[in-house]
């Protein structure tokens, strides 16, 4: 058993991994298919879903959305950017720095007060701190993780980077099978309903009507059906019945029910 | 005047500017807040709010509900990849592909099968085309629009790279006065509710009631404000009447409501 994320180690992702299944050894993946194949197989996998200041990971949703993979566990990960290189380097004699384009646009206030320094963009953030330390070039830096900085030996010029502190990922950790929990839990939920006025008001009724509240919802328009939606929705619970009586009624106003996991 | 977009000439976010504003000179803007700059300033803004595959642009989402910017007008564009280079240049023989991550991880079918290829993250799709044909190797291409390649005197070595077709980005026209329009529209809210159950089914309550309905709901949870949610929700109308009763209803159930125009 082991539990797969994609991306290179030293990644946020592989972080929100050891957090989710600490005694599983970790495997990082290239693609999302590998990380569902993973799953597939019996083993774990762990996915981004959400990003406070870049939204929903709309491939992973619509991936979860049809995939036969279930969430059994959730966390959230404070994101914070360093500047790293290679020990020796000094912060003045920087001229490019390395990262995926969504962290380079958070660090914004970095460049403006560095002009001298030309953002690149990279695959990722943990890999362009990899790279940059491999080729060593004294005028080069790459913008991520501090784990990612002590996993490849990179040192700290420059610590929260990040124009907004309050940036954060939700992670979920996806098995094949659901794990039976107990007590205040969240489902979470995909349905389609047709576009219609009242539609959803009747659908989320089921829930409020029994003081359930949503954590989160999200319309995506169905392209090719222009008049069907489908939404993701979590909701909060504790009393599983109670959670199957509300589905129970829901199911029959949808155009189809899926219950992604309760965790 | 003129219209701002966030990119550079060849951009998707150029074609989006050119239908939305056709009599208008467009101009090519680094950052978001360039954009919004130029709003404040009296001119248009350009900017992506959602992609059916990638979801929500959250950074730009969050600016308009704090900026004194209105939606006048949106058009949805379909995103397709093709593979540039400079002219002369054989399929065969490239080795480098460079695009921004989200272009190149919606084209993994191109790479599964061209594994002499690696793919090499840039800055955006439109600049990679012509970083690409400014170095002239013959071992390089990019991933980007077929306008981007004749604007930048690229050759298309193939084309519809994309793993799904379905793959359609909406943008918004922005300024800094709303522009007064009768007939069939939508309206763009962000409103605030308190995290109890049934505060969503009220507040959606106001447009079922009278027969509105809605185009696309999201919920952001607020950081720091573990009990607030925001929501930002689209409504077809066609009677400004019908919809500011709607509102006025709606106004006393949120903790603030600002409507981002009417369109």
């Amino acid at each position: 058993m082991e539990v797969a994320y994609q991306g290179v180690p030293g990644a946020f992702a592989e972080e929100a991994a050891e957090r989710l299944a600490p005694d599983l050894p970790r495997a990082p993946k290239e693609k999302l298919d590998d990380v569902f194949a993973a799953i597939a197989r019996g083993d774990y996998g762990v996915l981004p879903i959400e990003n406070s200041l870049a939204g929903s990971v709309a491939t992973v949703a619509a991936r979860l959305a049809r995939e036969d993979a279930r969430i059994v566990a959730e966390t959230s990960l404070r994101i914070s950017h360093a500047l790293v290189a290679k020990p020796g380097t000094e912060l003045a004699k920087i001229r490019r720095v390395y990262s995926h384009p969504i962290a380079l646009a958070q660090c914004e206030r970095f460049f403006d007060a560095h002009p001298e320094i030309t953002a690149v963009a990279a695959y990722n953030t943990a890999g362009a701190i990899a790279d940059v330390i491999a080729r060593g070039a004294p005028d080069e830096a790459a913008i991520g993780s501090l784990r990612a900085a002590a996993r490849h030996g990179g040192v700290v010029l420059a610590n929260e980077l990040e124009d907004d502190r309050e940036n954060y990922t939700r992670f979920l950790l996806l098995a094949r099978e659901p794990r039976p929990k107990t007590g205040p839990r969240k489902a979470s939920l995909v349905f389609g309903l047709p576009h219609r006025s009242g539609a959803l008001v009747s659908a989320l009724s089921v829930f409020s009507a029994r003081g359930l509240s949503l954590t989160k919802i999200e319309s995506h328009p169905l392209r090719g059906k222009p008049f069907e939606y489908s939404f993701h929705a979590d909701v909060a619970f504790d009393d599983d019945a109670l959670l199957d009586q509300a589905l129970a009624e829901l199911a029959p106003l949808t155009l189809g029910l899926r219950v992604l996991g309760r965790y």
